[in-house]
């Protein structure tokens, strides 16, 4: 099966959970928390949660659909509070939920998400230390999130983070909850130690590279493909991988923290591709990738491995 | 052993974790974390948890000590998130959270405090399947107040809430969290599904009294006393347990949405106990209370269930 195919089934199955669980005519404060979840998304952290238990052992994915909404439902949360933070007006192409209500429903819709994420987790068809351990890879994941925005946050007011600080906060803003995804997937299938820790670190892997490809979409997809401002970074000077390997270079993007035409972009392109910055900042996510087909090989070989390994291929080659 | 005495020992235990696991030199968002938690409070639910589990069998204490401290992380995450919604400057005679630092920052050492919550629970000492249990009430109080705080801000614009929709908002938004408290103690100490009901059930009369009660101390207490301003209930005509009694009377409170005098304030009160409106409302307070003495008739006689009669007592005869 393809990974395309594979995500449109799990996004059915998602959609079909929200529909029922987050019913419209129970009130504000469920519609508030039911908005971004049905309004799409890849749905790779509930794909990697089903993957894992069926690459352990097969048809083990029907047990844990309610751990692959729970994953999907703490990822809504830190997307809700994060829209606040940053005071971003749109994500899925409908009103964030601050901006459709208003701060404190955002706040709350956030926590109710959160909370539900617990109480789905726990109904997976799974021994009861397993769920635990299971519920202390989510809860220790999300508190990781809030360490990585709040990194992310004050780097806001630097212009000297360093690589390693960079991948620090992009493996506890994006990378630890794929990687709770699969390890929970793994450890409720009833993986051994060996197993669920591969599969975490692959999961911390594809989060990492999937930042680094973010900051790279941003400078390249043009706005009509990606759905965003394209170059927004460029223009608010955000320290990214890509900024922090061109002041390694020498390059000094500053005098770019403003609007942009097409063509100065590409041409910012150009001088960061001719110092080899560009080919630096893809291969830290391709060896991360790289690495991710040696930890796989762990798993028995069945397509549910071929379909992790190509969720690695995707996150460092999609361009939106 | 008096209830006040046992406070102060379950305070220390407490201050103690706090001081372990919130170290200040781990980072801004640690300490934005811990400085509610460091600025005191009351503690009754942490107690509750440690009664109930040494009213279910003698010892228990020691093995749910991690869960105590979960139940205090989890009520000061829903603190700090309710400061920045109610835009409150002072809590426990501190700062708050998004005051001493900003917005973004409360509402990630709230997620923070929260999680950290989960991870706590789950490391007392007691059957797995428990755990798992304990972890569901935990996540369905806090769902349970977010509903509350989000009925409570609803109120904020109607003046015709009934009886029936108040004691809704107040046992979701206060009971439900005291109620998981004397539960997952009792559940986590290995008591029977009658005991741990029983116990839920005596948590939730607790914390649905306690709100009543913060009406009446809004009213009554002089500001000397509760360090809190007098009558802001009146002046900013909240719906209120009393607001609602008085409105039955036919008694307009309308005309008391200003600035009041100590005098004025005296006058109400005149007004409103010489109509039975107080005594009404007391009344709600002590039946729960009574109810309780029925309940925790399920348990042996011990040290433990006095005190939880005493914790009953304590939340209606407080007067801060």
């Amino acid at each position: 099966m393809k990974l395309s195919s594979y995500l449109e089934l799990v996004a059915k199955q998602m959609d079909g959970m929200t529909n029922k669980y987050f019913n419209n005519s129970s009130g504000e404060l469920v519609k508030a928390s039911a908005h971004l979840l049905a309004a799409g998304g890849k749905r790779l952290r509930p794909a990697a949660v089903l993957l894992s238990a069926d690459a352990i052992r097969k048809g083990k994915s029907l047990d844990v659909i309610p751990a692959a909404f729970a994953l999907e439902l703490a990822h809504t949360f830190t997307l809700v509070h994060d829209d606040i933070i940053d005071g971003d007006k749109y994500r899925r192409g409908v009103l964030t939920v601050h901006n459709n209500w208003d701060i404190p429903t955002g706040i709350l819709a956030g926590d109710a998400l959160y909370s539900k994420a617990f109480e789905f987790i726990q109904q997976a068809n799974a021994d009861e230390k397993a769920k635990v351990d299971a519920i202390l890879m989510l809860a220790r994941a999300c508190y990781d999130i809030c360490e990585g925005q709040y990194l992310d946050m004050s780097f806001e007011k630097r212009n000297d983070v360093s690589e390693k600080e960079y991948i620090d906060m992009a493996t506890k803003k994006t990378g630890v909850l794929t990687a709770a995804a699969a390890g929970i997937g793994a450890k409720l299938a009833g993986g051994d130690d060996n197993l669920v820790n591969a599969l975490y670190k692959f999961g911390l892997n594809c989060g990492i590279a999937s930042q680094i490809q973010d900051d790279l979409i941003d400078l390249y997809a043009k706005t009509e493909d990606s759905g965003k401002d394209r170059a927004s970074d460029l223009r608010e000077g955000k320290q990214t991988i890509i900024s922090i390997k061109a002041r390694k270079h020498g390059i000094d993007l500053s005098p770019y923290r403003r609007d942009l035409s097409e063509n100065e972009i590409d041409s910012v392109i150009k001088i960061l591709e001719n110092a080899g910055v560009i080919e630096e900042v893809r291969k830290i996510a391709t060896d991360l990738v790289d690495d991710n087909y040696h930890l796989l090989d762990a798993l028995h070989p069945s397509p549910e491995q071929q379909l992790l390994k190509d969720i690695g291929t995707y996150v460092i080659t999609r361009n939106f």
